[in-house]
């Protein structure tokens, strides 16, 4: 297959895209930090989204899943510091608002708008602060802003998130860039997962849905740091054609090597915010192999990627291999105890569901690393699943104690 | 309905149970404290049980549920600080030994005792610790020893939990009581959850064993501290009929009033165990009201009571009602945003999906208290569960980090 190349860049790196960010005081009123962007495209491009499957929906989700029907859509305006969820009627409202001036600036229909929301749930948008900076924003676009869309949507996270692809369709350069924040609730809550991406290929509706559905599941839908789902959730793909290429056909190797830089692109994405994740110490791949299917994979994988008890042991560096049988056991998968091997970085812990003989140092050297795999082997048939997941630390806990507070201070008192 | 009794008392405060107990350095070589018991009735018992329905199960939980099927069970022995699961083979042979030494020491049949451990996962038991101390224990047990069970089971437990109830039934004055221990994880792991419950009420097995379902589910499948499910989680009741009531029939007052006051232990017992959890600093009731069905009500119930955000949340002191809402709508429940109501205490959070006009501060003041209730009306129907559980505390963490390394450095050294 052709090459893929990795190159620095962000959302603006594709051809046609330009952007820019400002900050209004959304986060905190006292201390200005980029907390709105506008991401727009030079032509109407065809877009695919992903949304979270929480029944409680932010506002600008049931907006954007509305505009993402379509296929004209042309930008996004973002903003962090507060979610618009759970704010009603109200919260639809500013949402619309906010499209309505951001197409207004833009010379846009509003349908070719998205809009997406990040941060402090329940709380109504402070529209004061946002609608009047949409037209200065939308004046600044360059094509040198991606990296500024990056920090605007940030919320806890320590550091921006993108990522760049570039390869060859047809003898044309095509490129994948990829912005992300994630950083809180991962399947996230209170900080949401956003994902922007942006490509300059030439594709369809279908076909472009089709390889954001593989990509994802490969991707975000393989991370969890606190098992919380985010009211807000949020990827969306736009592809605006001004690579040249041929159309992506259906079945070809053209959409087999499109689906892979895509896959690269949300991949890197993902294990960022994993990495990334509120006070993580550790990341740590859990890889299930020899499941009689996919689906007791994914169970296994996942009850032990979210297991509390597992998460504190890697935060303590400890090789604790009881809970992680523990949490097989109760993951509602077909397992044999007496078949389940575990591997700590490729050394057996666990041989035939009992402890292996090797010395528990060597084990813990394996833990103490910053990142490290757990392969699980049921030995039961083929079927395999991989989760991308961290530790669980005392300062997580702690930072997510009081949170909310803090920020009702800061945004309702400034 | 008749008067059901709360009376200071343990295991053997019922007539005909006697048990002793006796520290064996299973725990620690080096501090000895009570970590193995036996608990016996001077009759042959009716026995119930329920046990953890993990995949991965403890050598002792295969044994017991086996000996649990008959009808003349008449002893129990148990030890603490390891669990004696994911031990193969040899953890078989060795919860046999231990039933064999019991029942040799007792006079009684290998299939009327049932074992029970608890602690650490994954090393063989010190049977060199174990074997010859059973005789000894046998030989000191006493109408007094209830106590001593109590403390034998403990673990990470801060505290002995045992409660006793008493009342009339056809003239004759019936107890029961019971013990547990929990303390790690609940839905437990590591640490375990174990209850035995005694009573001389005269009772069939048929009528027993569903009086124990009724009230295992109003109670032990109530609490959760973090949503890990032990190995080993076993509840055993035993009735030896020496009240001399005229046999419980089913579906009479006399059972309605048995389970009643059964219920009554199991669930005094079950708050314990959330209330000693580890590192645990607040008692939280989350009630579901208006749900659909009895299924979406314990979904969006156990949801909110097993999120991370929540649970940090609460120990903070903070009333994140957002936090709520998410898990609520994660939570595969049929649920309508706007028509949420959330109360801390009583106080309105949330009202349509929204927030109430309750002064922050005011909420802020429920959940700074040590114990208090959250109530969520779905506003969809009738059906209605409730969740006994806990906050999460950076001390928790900071406890489950290195737990296993600390007690196989003891174990393996000592």
């Amino acid at each position: 297959m052709a090459h893929i190349e990795t190159i620095s860049g962000g959302v603006t790196t594709p051809r046609g895209f330009i952007a820019a960010a400002a900050a209004c005081g959304i986060k905190d009123p006292t201390k200005p930090r980029l907390d709105m962007t506008v991401l727009r495209s030079v032509a109407p491009c065809v877009a695919a989204g992903t949304f979270t499957t929480n029944k409680v929906k932010a506002a600008p989700v049931r907006v954007s899943q509305e505009h993402l029907r379509r296929d004209d859509v042309q930008a996004i305006i973002a903003n962090s510091g507060n979610a618009n969820a759970c704010t009603g009627p109200r919260g639809i409202n500013d949402a619309k608002a906010m499209v309505r001036a951001t197409a207004k600036a833009l010379g846009l229909r509003q349908r070719q708008v998205a809009v997406c929301s990040t941060g402090i749930i329940g709380l109504p948008l402070p529209m004061d602060r946002i609608e009047p900076r949409i037209p200065e924003i939308c004046a600044a676009m360059t094509a040198e802003g991606g990296a500024d869309v990056a920090r605007a949507i940030m919320t806890s996270d320590t550091r921006p998130k993108e990522t760049a692809v570039r390869f060859t369709l047809g003898g044309k350069s095509v490129t994948i860039a990829g912005c992300a924040k994630g950083a809180g609730m991962i399947c996230p809550s209170m900080a949401t997962m956003l994902c922007f991406v942006t490509t300059d290929a030439t594709i369809g509706k279908a076909v472009l849905q089709k390889a954001v559905q593989v990509s994802v599941e490969q991707s975000f839908n393989r991370i969890t740091i606190d098992g919380d789902m985010s009211t807000n959730d949020t990827v969306i793909v736009l592809a605006n054609g001004e690579a040249g290429n041929k159309s992506i056909e259906p079945g070809s190797a053209d959409e087999k090597l499109f689906r892979k830089a895509l896959s690269e692109v949300m991949l890197k994405l993902a294990k960022a915010i994993v990495s990334d994740g509120e006070r993580v110490t550790k990341f740590v791949e859990v890889q299930v192999r020899g499941a009689p299917t996919w689906l007791d994979a994914r169970k296994v994988a996942e009850a032990v990627a979210k297991s509390s008890l597992c998460k504190c042991s890697w935060n303590g560096g400890d090789a604790n291999w009881g809970r992680i049988m523990d949490a097989i056991g109760y993951a509602r998968a077909r397992v044999r105890e007496e078949l389940i091997d575990i591997y700590f970085g490729g050394v057996a812990a666990t041989r035939g569901g009992l402890a292996s003989s090797t010395p528990l140092e060597e084990l813990r050297k394996v833990v103490e690393n910053p990142a490290f795999t757990i392969r699980i082997d049921l030995n039961l048939g083929d079927a395999e699943y991989t989760v991308y997941t961290s530790d669980l630390s005392p300062e997580y806990v702690d930072f997510n104690r009081s949170e909310y507070s803090m920020i009702k201070r800061a945004t309702v008192q400034g």
